[in-house]
């Protein structure tokens, strides 16, 4: 795994999990964070979603998150493919070159884990599907906030969501969350797991932790010292 | 190339060819004929199309024809199997395992004609796709109604036609029009040329001379004979 140090090219972070696990919280959080000017971070951040993150996608999405109808599963897997691809190739990737940190709302991993672990389609397929979607882009990293598929859920009744990924039994998250540990096993670089299972604060901690320690492997210029907010610019 | 010919599965025929081939009208017409008792075929006769062959299909037709939006290309080929998925999947392999002729506007091949010769996309990873998408299903018989791409194009204009695919340039029609010119060399089995110039009557009794053909080839138990409008039913 070699990342690219450009100092013109930005970085696509995924943020992953289980339904409940809070991914969605705490990218925004973390986009409001890096926004914030508390970091003096030199690189404009946006954050996006698959599926959805563009006019198609979201055509997409309502297709897919549609609880009155059942979809073959080769059908499901070439629709998030389709989204995929086009959001990668018109939103992502010119974000990237233009030097943005990309925050993603889900990226391949999801594809694996849901279709492949759970819904059981061929790994090998899946893929070969999510390179050529990607044009090989993988994430330069991924957050698996990792929480036990029980305490997701729970989370997810309360706030009364009850999309078709989330309606699907306990057993299916269960291998979604297999899928996970697994990726995550073989991706130790670039996947890191958090502890999803504290308090939002505490997550959002870990996750600030890991970002100043990647943007600073990364070579993006800044240093955990004593400046505004604990933060410094490095001379460069 | 081997075809079952067990008496309870039926035959999935594709028409395909350039805008303006007269294939939707040819369709039409054999299905008229094919359920008139002209000829004593004693199986159910279907016809159906790709994209919108099913409920997700309509909305993907929609998306992919869409006149104001484009599309990217692997995208636009991920919506396509997506649409072709679903149809196999709860359309085509129902029907056929029922016994029926399926007659189809449009299969695997027009992928292959658009978006891999027209579009540029691999053909590789065409055939992969198109593979994971039929589940293995080939066309038993492909009608490819041959027509000069000037001649179809004008066709279309008379017709009033402007979906997006028939609005993309002279070139990329002809591009079209290779790739079903290097398909029907590759697969002389399963892809017959139908010389599509000539008038609507004259295509038709082309077709119909191949599909009589055809049907006894598969041991469909009917004869070209002395009967009723001179076909008559063999015994057996």
């Amino acid at each position: 795994m070699s990342y690219n140090c450009d100092r013109n090219s930005g970085k696509l972070i995924a943020f992953e999990g289980v339904e409940g696990c809070g991914k969605t919280t705490q990218i925004r959080r973390v986009y409001q964070w890096l926004q914030s000017g508390e970091i003096p971070l030199e690189y404009p951040v946006v954050f996006t979603r698959q599926p959805g993150g563009t006019n198609l996608g979201l055509e997409l999405r309502q297709i897919l998150l549609n609880t009155d109808r059942g979809i073959n599963k080769h059908a499901e897997l070439f629709l998030y493919a389709a989204d995929r691809a086009e959001h990668v190739a018109t939103f992502i990737k010119p974000q990237l070159a233009a030097g943005a940190i990309v925050l993603c709302d889900r990226y391949t991993d999801s594809t694996v884990a849901y279709q492949g672990y759970a819904h059981g389609l061929s790994l090998e397929v899946i893929s070969y599907i999510n390179q050529i979607a990607t044009d090989g882009l993988e994430s330069h990293l991924t957050l698996w906030l990792d929480v036990d598929v029980e305490v997701g859920l729970a989370r997810t009744r309360r706030r009364g969501s009850s999309d078709r990924m989330e309606l699907a039994n306990l057993d299916f998250h269960r291998r979604v969350q297999q899928g996970y540990v697994e990726l995550a096993l073989a991706h130790p670089q670039r996947i890191v797991r958090i502890d999803a299972s504290l308090n939002e604060d505490q997550v959002f901690q870990q996750i600030q932790r890991i970002l100043i320690q990647k943007f600073e492997e990364w070579g993006m210029n800044l240093t955990w010292g004593m400046g505004k907010n604990n933060y410094n610019v490095r001379s460069f």
